[in-house]
């Protein structure tokens, strides 16, 4: 396709802004834009709009730094969400992906990713300082680290628990372990040798 | 991911655009618009503006109802084409993979799909009445149809056939056969039988 031949610099461009998309090939590119080409005028306005309008007008919430419509997100703003308890994440994923569980009633905070020399990212690239300035001014009761089980991740928490340690305030980790529902002969030695040094009362264990 | 919960409706929004594209879960359309939020502004409405002109300013040729960014296409327009050999092909994509074996050297002319019942699309639906009058006004010595080797294809084929037999012009199909570097075992019989059946002069076969 390298030497494709557009009949239109309208479609090339489209293909083109598509084909800059992550996982999206131009043969797929072409494909999305001529799908487009057979919408109506409205739909594709609707769907250029919605990207447009999505990084122009997003606000990062200045508590935490999720993705918000307003300057406090919801969870933040949430009177029913428990303010002691902040669990700190690499992005907005995370977020979503904790908010799916429904286990989680207390606030987060947004890194923006983890310490990663290798990628170039310092503790001053990420949301480290805020989260100090959140846990020095009070009322966190307890640190929740819900970083990638990776080196990275490791590094990170090690970085936070630092940081953290002047203040009064609890911090954990996420449990690593054995996944639900895995056989264990499945699961890698280091997980199941964690999971073993991890234990905990059976009374506890089905929570 | 059906109950999920998101943080910014403008995230919302964009996640549903993008699943409405073919092929583009909910999972994938999260994926892309979260790479969105990452770029600077100016490429998110490049990205946007580009889908929308598309759309907006796209224009089909005149002659041949291929897109074009002008009212005559780059290829019906282009002196060096051979004006008296027109292919018939479904869509604009096919005159893409076409032009890209830089094989033929004659205009187009697209039916915008082909006739089929089942889907409620007959001759009416087609360009059908406008491929006539091509022929009617002169000048066109070979019509080649090149359509899908489905029933469907075969159909229009048949109809576009009777339609041009009043005018004095050659009307062929292209051939259809084993592809070329595939085994013959591997071929399917109704093709293996038709590539017999059209055998062609050892003389002209590699031409």
């Amino acid at each position: 396709m390298s030497h494709q031949h557009y009949p239109s610099s309208l479609l090339e461009n489209a293909v083109n802004e598509f084909s800059r998309l992550p996982g999206i090939g131009r043969k797929t590119a072409l494909r999305l834009a001529l799908h487009l080409l057979r919408q109506p005028e409205t739909e594709a306005e609707k769907f250029g709009n919605a990207v447009i309008q999505l990084r122009k007008e997003i606000h990062y919430c200045t508590v935490c730094h999720n993705i918000s419509d307003t300057d406090i997100c919801q969870i933040c703003a949430h009177p029913g969400r428990d303010a002691s308890t902040v669990c700190v994440v690499e992005n907005i994923r995370d977020v979503m992906s904790i908010e799916n569980t429904q286990q989680f009633r207390g606030l987060y905070h947004v890194l923006g990713g983890i310490i990663s020399p290798m990628d170039g990212i310092g503790p001053s690239d990420l949301q480290i300082a805020s989260l100090v300035e959140r846990v020095r001014a009070g009322g966190v009761k307890e640190v929740i680290l819900a970083l990638s089980t990776t080196m990275e991740g490791d590094t990170t928490n090690f970085y936070l628990f630092r940081k953290l340690a002047p203040f009064e305030v609890k911090v954990t980790t996420i449990a690593r372990g054995v996944a639900v529902g895995d056989e264990l002969e499945y699961a890698d030695e280091v997980t199941l040798g964690r999971s073993i040094l991890n234990r905990v009362e059976f009374s506890n264990s089905y929570k």
